[in-house]
């Protein structure tokens, strides 16, 4: 089996099991804990199937966009989880992730390594349909959360409505009913004293 | 927004995230500490994009796959997880994963409890070729987390091989190449001494 496609793709299996390590800065609805990436993936990936009917264009292709938030932080497991609202961390973020694209998707056959390294760039580059709802889930699924967790994130890192609102620009575009939703939880996160004005 | 399609959805959404808190017996890959059944299901919806053509049915609806993976532990919230070698445990089972079903589906708007409940079902009966790739995915996986845990929650529970084949009979039908692999980690685990002849 050694080398096989089978066992390549058995390898890959094993070491995106590490994603589960990776945490985020985001709390669980309940406060309890830091969510970690693998399950944020599986909770926007549902929420596509669920929340489809609000993404701005009707053609959109639901499967393709399940499969690029399955893959869409799996260079993390070398990369990192940056936190959007890092200046720094940022910095020198997409060469640490490309370099992590080539040697995470370069575990995979040949034919499947690019089929998910162009589901992983068309999620990065956001200028498909797809990508854009996507795009939306990621960033309205932490509101979501962050809200449900009565702010605490965002009180602990003095997070302003503003910077907020600039991070979830992308879903006006992708589902603007879902952006819609997220902007009164900022409002009632700033009512509620959680977020800076 | 109270009580609207949009507001039911976003409940669904909040209380979803409580699955992230069920922990179930198989460790992670690198045996730090139990899995989640989110985590769980956000691997094997991914291994399911993976691995489709190892799917003994060529004609597979993959998006139908990937959907059923996304839910099909979603009852766990309320039912918890049942450890698969535990007879006491499962008895009942059935009937507490319903009222979960019943409870968890029925915060959506109708259509689209309906929907997910059926997906639940489909893959809870096991009678399509997409339940029966999807099982084989739910079974293999767990083979492969405890490989590479060195069998430590095998070890921990006195499991012997034949309990594993057992469990793991469906990913014959539903995933040939699959199962292979699989007992051909329970062979290596056997000889190791994680897994009792």
């Amino acid at each position: 089996m050694k080398g096989s496609r089978v066992e390549k793709q058995i390898e890959f299996a094993r070491e995106i099991d590490r994603l589960k390590r990776v945490e985020r800065r985001t709390l669980l609805a309940d406060g309890s804990r830091l969510e970690n990436s693998a399950e944020h993936s599986w909770h926007i990936a549902l929420l596509a199937v669920l929340l489809v009917e609000h993404a701005k264009d009707r053609e959109i292709d639901l499967l393709r966009v399940v499969r690029m938030l399955l893959v869409h932080d799996l260079v993390e497991i070398d990369a990192g989880d940056t936190y959007c609202y890092d200046e720094e961390g940022r910095r020198g973020q997409a060469d640490r992730e490309r370099r992590a694209a080539e040697r995470i998707f370069g575990l995979l056959p040949e034919d499947q390594a690019a089929a998910l390294r162009a589901a992983w760039e068309e999620f990065d580059r956001g200028e498909t349909p797809e990508a854009r709802f996507a795009a939306a889930l990621d960033r309205v699924q932490p509101v979501l959360l962050n809200h449900s967790s009565g702010g605490k994130s965002w009180v602990e890192h003095g997070i302003r409505r503003d910077q907020v609102l600039e991070r979830i620009r992308p879903a006006k575009e992708g589902a603007p009913a879902l952006w819609k939703v997220a902007a009164e939880l900022l409002d009632d996160a700033v009512e509620r004293g959680w977020l800076q004005e």
